[in-house]
C-alpha cells in the first residue's frame, strides 16, 4: 500500500531532465557539502587554538583549486563516457576488473557515507535552529531515512522537477547571506556572547605542516559529490553531453563561490567550533540575525540535505545491479520490483546507513574520516582510466584531454594518500579494511557462480528428459472430504497412490485406532490402499519418511508425497490445524528425487 | 542437540515412585510455599503497624486447619480417583462440561502463577543471603526459567529420584533449624540493627477483621501444591493408592510443622518485612546465625523452589493435551515431540510465566494476589465433584466421605470468596477476567473444530475419488541440467506439459535474449513446448500466474507447478540463488486446485 500500484517498463525515464533541473538530481550531494566541508576544517584548526582559526581561508582557496581541476576532469569523462556509468564502468572498460572492483567497493563505502552524512548534517541544521531538538538527533536521522526509502522503493528517487524549488531556494538563499554577511552584516552583534567557543586556548598543538594537510583533507569532504553528474550523464535531454557538461560548470562555479565566500566570512568573525551550533548556522546567524531569513535558510539545508542523501539511492543501488549482471553480487540485486526499482539494493543501502547513523550517534564529524577516501578513490581510479581511454582511442585534442585527466589523477591520488596518512587512526583504517574485505567477497561470488554454472551444464546443451515411473504417497490422518480431494489430485498424476498413515502406540493406549481406520478405508475402497505405519516413536514424520526411504529403494520411480491440508478462510484458524506440511517438507528437503506438494483445500467454515 | 536423542513409547515411565521419592516429585510445590507463605501473612499485617505482627500465629494456626481439611479431603480422591487427573478430569466426569472448563481455566492460571511464584521467591531467598545479587533479580529469574523449560522439553522433568537429596536436605535442615531457633537459638543477637523494619509505626491502619481475613487469604498461598499428589497418583509403585495416601499424609504433617513453627518464632522475634530480606531468611538468620548452615539451607531453598516451579511443568502440558482431545484447544497441544513430551504445552508454560516475571520485576509479593484463587477454585470444584461423585457410586462409608469433602468444599470455597473479596483491587480482578476469558476461548475452539469437522464431512464417508487430466507448467530461466531435471519429473507426471519463461523488457534493451532462449529450445527439441511470456511488468511472477490462470479457464484439468531450484551444498550460498519459490507458491497459494512443487535439484558445488 505504501509502495504504490506496479508500473510498466514504458512508464520509466519519461523525464528528461535540462541542465538547471541537473543541478537538483545530481548535484545536491556536492553542493551541500558546505554544511560540513568548512566545519570539518574550523574542527581540526581549533585543535591548535583560536589563533590558527584564520588559515581556514587558504585551505579553502587550495581545495577550490581542486575542485577546479576535477570540474575540468569530468567535463572529460562526460564527453568520453556520455553513456554514464561512473568510476565502476570507466574503470572495468580500462583498467581492467581488478581496478573496477577496488572502485566498485569504493563506490559502495562512499555512497553509504554520503546518506549517512547528508541526514546528519541536515538533522545537525535543524537543531542549530531548534536546540531543544538535540536529544532526539538519532530517531529523527532515521524517521529522515525511512522517509527516503520509502520514496525510494516507490520509485519517486529520481523526480528531479520536485527538487527544483529547495535547491534554488537553497542556492539563492545562501548565496544572498553571504553577500550580506560580506557587505552589510545584519546580526553581527547579536551573537551570543554566554556561548564559547571549543577551542583549547592553551595551544597545545603548534600549526604544523601535519595539521594543515589534516585540515585541508578534512575539508576535502566539500568536494564529494562532483561525480554524480558524469554518472548520471543518460538523465539529460538531448544534446545530453553539451548540457551535463554545462550543470557540470555551473556546480563548480556555484560551490567554489560558496566555498570562498563562507571562508572569507568564518575568518572575518574568527568563527570557531561550538558544541551544538554548526559553523554555517553560526556564520548564517552572524550575517542576517536569527530572524525569518535565518530560519527558512536553516530548513531549506535540512531539506536539501535529505535530498542529496537522495543521491545515493540512485546511485548504489544501480551499481549493485551493474555487479550482479557481472556476477560479483548475488543475482537478486539485479531484480527489480514491482515499482521497476531495484528494491533489494535499496534495502541494503538503507540498512547500512541506518547501522552507521545509530553507530555514530548521528554526529558527522565521526564520520568525516571515512568519508572522503572512498569518493576520492573513485576520482582516481575513474581520471587514470580515462587517461588510458585518451591513450587508446587518440580523438581530436586526445593529448591535452589526457593531461588534463591525468593531472586530475595526480592530484587527487595524492590528496587520498594525505587522507589516508593523516586520518588512520581516526577511521580511516576502516575504509583500508572494508574495501579489500568487499573485493574479496566479490571475487568469492563470482567464483562461485563459475563453478555452480559449469556443475548446471549452463552454456552447452544437455542431455534429452527422460520420463519414469511414479509412485504417489498421501499422508492421511482420517477419511474425509480432504482425504477424498487429496486422493483425487494423486490418482490425476499417476495410477500408482499409496495412502499411508501413522500409529502412535500411545502410552495411555488409544488401540484400535488404526485397526478402525483401516477398515472404514476397505468399506470406502477408493481405490489406492492404506498403509498403516507401526511406532514405538511420537514423531508422526519419521515413519512416513522411512516409508518412502523404502519404496524409494525398491525401484527406480519419481516419487511424489502429496500433503493433503485445509487451508481456512481466516489467517487465525490455521493454528487450529495441524502443520504437519511443514515438517514433513523440511525432513525430505535433502531428497532431491522426492518432490513434495502441498494439496490445498479451502475451508470456508460457516460462522454459528 | 541440547534436547537430546528421541525416545520410545516404551522408554517412558519406566519408574515408579515410593512415598519419600513421592514428596520430591510431587510435594515440593507445597513443601516450597513456606518461603512464601508466612512472608504474605506478615506484609499485611505490618500495614497495621508493628504491634500487630503477633497475629501471625492465630492465623497460621487457622491455616493449618484448613491444611488438615484439605489432606483428608485429598486423601479421598486419591481413593476415588487412582487414575489421577486433577480438578478438571474429577469435575468432567460428575459436573459437567462448564465446570470442568472453569477448573481447567483455573488450573492453567495456577499452573503459571506456580512457575512465576516459585522461581522469584526462589530468586529472592538467594538474593537475601548474597544481597549484592539483587539488581540482577530479573536476569536470574528467567535463566533459571530457561535452564527447567531445557529439562522439561529433555522430558527430564519427572526424574523424582534425582530431586531427593535436595528434597531431603531442605526438610531436615529447615526443620533442625526451627528446632534450634525455638529451643537454643544461635545467632539472635547477630541480626544487623542497621536495617529497620518496614512497618508502619503510626499505625495507620486499625486491626479490623478486613486485615485478618486479609492476611488469612494471603497465607493461604501456602496451601497450595496440597493437590499434586493426587493429580500423580499413576505415578506411584503398587498398592498406588496407599502409597500415595501415605505420601500426602506425611505432607500435611511436614508441612503443618515447618508453618507452626516459622509463626512462633516469627511472633516471638517480632519479624516485620523487610527490604531485600525474606522473612524466612530472617528467621533463620536469628536461628543460627548467618553461618555455614544459613547458607546451605538457603541455596537448598532456591534449588528446591526451582525444583517446586518444575510440577508445573508436568501438569499444564499434559492438562493441555486433555483439553486439545477434548477440542478445547488447538489439537497440537496433543502431538508428541521426539522426547514424548508435549512440548507445545512447555513452551506455552515457558512463555507466559517469564512474561509473567518481567512484569512483576520478579517480585513474589506482587503475585501473590492472584495466586491462590486459582488454586481454591480448582480445591472447591474437585471436592464438590467427589461429593457427586460418593453420591453416585455410593462406595462403602459413602456418607461419611461425602461430609469429609463436602467440608472440605465448603471451607475452600468460603476461603476463595474471602480471596475474592479482600484482594479484588490489589490484582484478583486479573484472576476473574482471565478465567471467563479462558473457558470463552475453549468453547469458541470447539465450536470451529465441530463445524469444521461437519466441513470435513468426518464421520461419513465422502464420494469416491476421481482422477483428472493433469498439466504440467514448468518455470524456466535457462536451458541447464536444472531445466533437464525438471523436465524429466514434469514428463513423470503427465505426458501434457509446457515450460513457460518471462521476458522481461528491460528500460536498457537486453533485447533478443527471450529469442534466443526459444531457438536454443527448438535445438535441444526436449518435448514440451516452451512458451515465452512477454510482460511490461518487472514482476516475474505475475505473467507466470496469469497463464496458469488462463490454462484453468481451458478445461477442468489438475494443474501442477513445478518449480525447479537449486539447493546448494552450504546453506550460505542459498542467498546466491533465486528465490522465485517462494513468491510463486505465495501468489498461488489461495488457487485450491493448483498443486505447487518445488524440483529441487542437490548442488554440489566443488571448492577450489
Amino acid at each position: 500500500m505504501l509502495i504504490g500500484r506496479p508500473l510498466r517498463t514504458s512508464e520509466m525515464s519519461q523525464e528528461e531532465i535540462t541542465p538547471v533541473e541537473g543541478l537538483s538530481a545530481l548535484s545536491l550531494d556536492a553542493l551541500t557539502s558546505v554544511a560540513y566541508g568548512p566545519e570539518a576544517i574550523v574542527v581540526v584548526l581549533a585543535l591548535a587554538g583560536a589563533k590558527s582559526l584564520h588559515l581556514i581561508l587558504p585551505i579553502t582557496v587550495a581545495i577550490v583549486v581542486l575542485l577546479a581541476i576535477l570540474v575540468f576532469s569530468y567535463r572529460q569523462v562526460i564527453d568520453a563516457y556520455p553513456g554514464g556509468g561512473g568510476a565502476y564502468a570507466v574503470s572495468r572498460a580500462n583498467l581492467g576488473a581488478s581496478a573496477s572492483l577496488v572502485a566498485g567497493a569504493a563506490l559502495i563505502v562512499d555512497y553509504t557515507l554520503t546518506v549517512s552524512v547528508s541526514i546528519a548534517a541536515g538533522v545537525g541544521a535543524l537543531t542549530s535552529a531548534f536546540p531543544s531538538l538535540s536529544p532526539g538527533t538519532v530517531p529523527i536521522c532515521l524517521a529522515i531515512l525511512a522517509v527516503i526509502t520509502l520514496l525510494n522503493l516507490r520509485g519517486l528517487g529520481a523526480s528531479a522537477r520536485a527538487f527544483l524549488l529547495p535547491t534554488l531556494l537553497f542556492i539563492v538563499g545562501l548565496l544572498a547571506i553571504i553577500v550580506v554577511g560580506l557587505f552589510h552584516p545584519l546580526g553581527l552583534h547579536e551573537a551570543q556572547p554566554g556561548r564559547s567557543l571549543l577551542t583549547t586556548t592553551r595551544g597545545l598543538q603548534v600549526v604544523s605542516v601535519l595539521l594543515i594537510l589534516k585540515a585541508f583533507s578534512a575539508g576535502c569532504s566539500a568536494l564529494t559529490g562532483v561525480e554524480a553528474i558524469a554518472n548520471g550523464v543518460p538523465l539529460f535531454r538531448q544534446p545530453r553531453a553539451k548540457r551535463a557538461k554545462r550543470t557540470e560548470m555551473m556546480l563548480g562555479f556555484i560551490l567554489g563561490t560558496m566555498l570562498l565566500g563562507l571562508a572569507v566570512l568564518a575568518r572575518r568573525w574568527h568563527v570557531g567550533p561550538r558544541s551544538n551550533e554548526t559553523i554555517l548556522s553560526q556564520i548564517m546567524g552572524m550575517a542576517v540575525g536569527r530572524h525569518w531569513a535565518y530560519y527558512v535558510v536553516s530548513l531549506t539545508i535540512t531539506v536539501v540535505l535529505a535530498l542529496a542523501a537522495n543521491t545515493s539511492f540512485g546511485g548504489l543501488p544501480i551499481l549493485a545491479s551493474l555487479l550482479a549482471r557481472d556476477n560479483y553480487l548475488p543475482h537478486l540485486f539485479g531484480l527489480r520490483g514491482d515499482r521497476q526499482v531495484f528494491n533489494n539494493g535499496i534495502w541494503v543501502l538503507a540498512v547500512l546507513s541506518g547501522a552507521l547513523l545509530v553507530a555514530v550517534g548521528g554526529n558527522t564529524n565521526e564520520m568525516i574520516p571515512l568519508f572522503a577516501i572512498g569518493v576520492f578513490t573513485g576520482f582516481t581510479l575513474s581520471q587514470t582510466g580515462l587517461v588510458v581511454h585518451w591513450w587508446r582511442t587518440r580523438p581530436e585534442r586526445w593529448r591535452y584531454r589526457a593531461v588534463v585527466n591525468g593531472g586530475g589523477a595526480v592530484v587527487t591520488a595524492l590528496a587520498t594518500l594525505v587522507f589516508l596518512i593523516s586520518k588512520f587512526e581516526q577511521g580511516a583504517w576502516i575504509v583500508v579494511i572494508t574495501v579489500p574485505l568487499f573485493v574479496l567477497l566479490f571475487l568469492r561470488i563470482r567464483a562461485y557462480y563459475q563453478r555452480a554454472g559449469v556443475e548446471l551444464g549452463i552454456g552447452s546443451l544437455p542431455q534429452k528428459p527422460v520420463a519414469k515411473q511414479t509412485l504417489v504417497i498421501v499422508p492421511v490422518s482420517n477419511i474425509s472430504e480432504l482425504t477424498r480431494f487429496a486422493i483425487s489430485e494423486a490418482l490425476s498424476l499417476s495410477a500408482e497412490v499409496i495412502a499411508v498413515s501413522v500409529a502412535t502406540e500411545q502410552a495411555d493406549g488409544e488401540p484400535g485406532y488404526s485397526e478402525e481406520l483401516q477398515r472404514e478405508w476397505s468399506q470406502w475402497n477408493p481405490g489406492p490402499p492404506l498403509e498403516i505405519l507401526h511406532t514405538e516413536f511420537s514423531s508422526i514424520v519419521d515413519p512416513i519418511v522411512a516409508f518412502i526411504d523404502q519404496e524409494r529403494s525398491k525401484a527406480d520411480r519419481q516419487i511424489v508425497v502429496l500433503i493433503p491440508m485445509v487451508i481456512p478462510s481466516r489467517l487465525r484458524y490455521r493454528f487450529l490445524h495441524n502443520q504437519i506440511d511443514l515438517v514433513l517438507s523440511a525432513a525430505l528437503r535433502k531428497r532431491a528425487d522426492v518432490v513434495v506438494a502441498r494439496v490445498q483445500m479451502p475451508l470456508e467454515v460457516p460462522l454459528r
